[in-house]
């Protein structure tokens, strides 16, 4: 804060606030906030409604608990008026337009300005402690063995649908708190959409499928996909499968600290690419998981953001050809100070055989 | 939008865009928005990247579909350039600082500006067609029917958290969608946080408990509120009961169409007030459900909302007090031409005896 000329700073995204103070709630926009935080150099608050007031006053240390009458917003401006201090950090891709002017209007009253800040404390939670690291390494673990379960009970002609919710359901029985995303199951021309929504299509012998899935640990994400075939695969499957593998080891080896972004997706890229299959690769390489499942740093086509020992990033390389399907196979890596240790251990087997 | 002076409406609010276009996504922020809709007085297209594009392409109707070749937002902003009209609409309370500061700079550079319009769409959305209220009822009448289940097993003993994962598991299999939020089980002290989340604590024979759950279904949400003790209520608790659903008699009573937010709450309060509890009401009387949990009109303090028909809306008043628990009764009512038809239909027991 020091650095950027803040006397105070302003959190509201859910998974920065659950890092600052363990309160988890998951809002869905800065209008509708659980709770905000607010720091100063000496001080730190956590402002909320009389609907979490007891909880955030019984579970939260470190932060004192202030409870707004009525709405928050009001009690979040008369807080900061209260507060010394010129310059007021705020996230500029958390907070709305309305909440922004509001803050802003009764701010601007006192001289006082808000300033874009969203990094300071994404860039903290882009390296992870040994705590963290610990929840990440169980919650995949958990994922792993339920997809080990998978491989045994997944048939032809159990819908999409009925698949992720198996999944979800063996991950919630298994233990997950909830789930980093909504498991997704996609087969045949579906696997071309690479954020698929399951569906009732039944899924069938010899055709792309591939499962996205991971549990929620703690407030921490799990991330895992595998592809395969059921009972027998044709030839360009096993080639796409075979070119998406190879693009992935590439990326894994290659993957140390002092990297950026962009040369790291890069790195699977061009393996792709030089199989004449670049256009089918039509996402970024992987992002940092972690409280977010999408969280920093990037590894993408225009990334800036260097990876240090401690970050936890996914490498998903794919390729997706629109009325045929589709393969993308990621697995979760820790950027060690020699390079990098990969988290996901879910085997990797382009065919699966029914038992 | 004529009325407003807007050629251009950009549209990214996950419901809004839904109930636009079908198209349905639950996006994080606006900054990692799935799809822009962007109308004009003749043209409509919703703007996508490549992860979705197909979908889109394959499942909406009267919308151009258009895809972005990297970034979204850099799509969306070159789509707004080709368009004419001074004028552009957004959506104040869902677009975030960072993804209107980058949309206002281009306009700006020729001299068109955004224009705040939240309401457009979302007061389109409050008045429900006869299509709508149809899922709402089986939604409603689903979480009825996995309500009157949990009376026949629910037990001392079991946590919060098992009953809550229990009455997922029922509603899923069931066939709903997803959740409309995550249910809630509250018991004992617990259930003086109105929004609290489930523990591990068990709950247990003679102390307050509520159940807060609804299911999912093509997108609208039920919402469902039942308080009770297990066996045997302390005389406190039925005083409790008695006077919550005292109010929400009188509130359901008074509700009809012309009846504005603040009216509508103050029906309730006042019966909670007068019998010197009002200070234990700690939260609105309602609010809108529909394809959000959370929607216009709201039935609060403060709300100028006026009530049509074709609305629909929760009536939940409730009290809480610190290191004791609370009451919640919450029902879904529409709006009608003559009054309110009472959607939900599940019973109300201030006591459930183990059978």
């Amino acid at each position: 804060m020091d650095d950027r000329g803040l006397q105070v700073l302003v959190v509201g995204q859910p998974a920065n606030r659950q890092y600052l103070s363990g309160f988890a709630h998951r809002d869905e926009t800065a209008g509708a906030s659980a709770g905000w935080i607010v720091l100063t150099d000496r001080e730190g608050f956590l402002i909320t409604t009389s609907l979490y007031y007891d909880e955030v006053a019984m579970t939260v240390q470190h932060l004192e608990p202030v409870r707004a009458e009525r709405r928050i917003l009001d009690g979040l401006i008369t807080l900061l008026s209260r507060l010394p201090g010129a310059a007021v950090g705020f996230e500029a891709s958390w907070m709305t337009v309305d909440v922004h002017r509001q803050i802003a209007e009764a701010l601007g009253r006192a001289h006082r300005s808000l300033v874009p800040s969203d990094d300071l404390i994404g860039r903290l939670r882009a390296v992870k402690d040994a705590e963290e690291i610990d929840i990440l390494r169980r919650a995949i673990a958990l994922t792993d063995r339920v997809y080990s379960e998978i491989t045994r009970w997944i048939r032809p002609g159990q819908t999409e649908r009925e698949v992720a919710w198996q999944i979800e359901r063996t991950l919630r029985e298994g233990g997950a708190e909830g789930m980093a995303f909504e498991p997704s199951v996609a087969a045949g021309p579906h696997a071309a959409v690479p954020h698929h929504r399951p569906s009732d299509r039944p899924i069938q012998i010899g055709e792309p499928i591939w499962i996205d899935m991971g549990a929620r640990l703690a407030g921490y994400c799990a991330d895992l996909t595998r592809s395969f075939c059921l009972e027998t695969a044709p030839p360009d499957f096993l080639e796409a499968y075979d070119l998406v593998l190879r693009a992935q080891r590439v990326a894994m080896d290659g993957l140390r600290p002092g990297l950026d972004g962009r040369d790291g997706d890069a790195l699977a890229r061009e393996v792709i690419t030089q199989a004449g299959h670049g256009d089918e690769f039509i996402h970024s390489l992987g992002h940092g998981v972690g409280l977010d499942i999408h969280e920093a740093p990037s590894l993408g086509r225009s990334s800036e953001d260097v990876l240090e020992p401690g970050m936890v990033v996914t490498i998903e390389p794919g390729v997706y050809r629109p009325g045929w399907g589709g393969v993308r196979i990621e697995d979760v890596a820790l950027i060690t100070v020699q390079g990098r240790e990969v988290l996901t251990g879910a085997l990797k087997q382009p065919v699966l055989f029914l038992t």
